[in-house]
């Protein structure tokens, strides 16, 4: 069994893979966070979506009052959705190509853009700033992607 | 070959890896089942979101009625979106933490407690219970993927 | 180190491995294409979410009209959460799928019909074709993704 362990312990000793499982923890985490913020504007706008969230403000009309959309909260929920839109790709594709054994340079480069370019999406969103501050951190982001699925399609391909 | 499919083979032999393996494939399949449920929901409260779906009541008005949102089905489609925003986490962090060689018995606390979780957020939401129930289920999945990433950077940080 | 790659290279050269990551990355290509296709009816319709993107059409009232949902934006929106819904499941329970040695024919079969599905799902969404086409190639893919969590549980069952 501690054979089994240091197999495993070798893979997370690579250090292609360590930067991936470090970047990609850390856009998981800036992720989870837009959870917190939703929850923070709900909370603070007195917007929700469901009706047993709005019971400690009483019952009938006016708890249901709260039960309503607010800008605010809208655009956080927007650029969580384009989280996942953007890092659940990056997810398998960013694995994939971890292992498809690339330059450490070449893969540092690509994880630190696309976690970087992420952050100013988010950024981007929420300020929010004038376009295209978000447009191109999100094609930023995008085209990394792209540039990791074409190394592991020359390494990999096998239909 | 026969020698690569032993390597892959002992990976599966891992008892960490054979648990992140178990408990991940549950609760993936656990958020399928929201799929299911919006059809049953949305086919019981005639409640549908493309027109292509309504063809089946008849032509014109009698069918654009049918084109609406329903509470229950939206409940439900809430259900599997904050499904989505917290599982896609533990799937990548999950696996990640799993690699990073922790004791068994902490792996196995970690799942079970996730996964323990999430499946009561899931009746919390869908009965619904009163609140905290939802919420307090949310966080404490939530604080398990925290833990596991906080592992995950410990050990294997490379920026 | 240059036994870590090789170990690391052993994986991508798994047959298995390969069609894993083959399948895998064209998928969430194909999912990534959602985001352009949206962006294309954003801007031919003229239907936006954010105040700031249309910021191009002059200030106030003229610019905010363009704020608003259109049918062939939010179908297409429909379709990538839909993808978001099936093929995150595939992403897990097929990485996992993939190491617990299935049959090379058996795990192609799988990958294919996945893949095929879904980008049929895609067509009978955005052209749109008349139910029950976009239903079945849903089901087809759903199936495809349950057999291979079977064979996980089956391999490495661990509670």
């Amino acid at each position: 069994k501690s054979g089994e362990m240091a197999k495993l312990a070798q893979l997370v000793d690579n250090d292609v893979f360590r930067a991936y499982a470090t970047y990609t923890t850390i856009v998981l985490l800036k992720m989870m966070l837009m959870s917190l913020i939703t929850a923070y504007f709900r909370v603070t706008r007195k917007a929700f979506a469901n009706p047993e969230d709005t019971a400690s403000f009483g019952k009938g009309e006016s708890a249901k009052k709260y039960l309503r959309t607010d800008a605010d909260v809208e655009r956080v929920r927007r650029g969580h959705q384009n989280d996942l839109e953007n890092i659940v790709p990056f997810l398998g594709i960013g694995l994939l190509y971890a292992l498809s054994g690339p330059e450490l340079s070449t893969a540092l480069l690509h994880f630190r853009i696309f976690v970087g370019a992420r952050i100013a999406h988010t950024f981007a969103y929420l300020i929010p700033l004038p376009q295209p501050g978000r447009g191109l951190s999100w094609a930023v982001a995008y085209a990394v992607t792209i540039s990791m699925a074409y190394k592991v399609l020359k390494t990999a391909l096998y239909l």
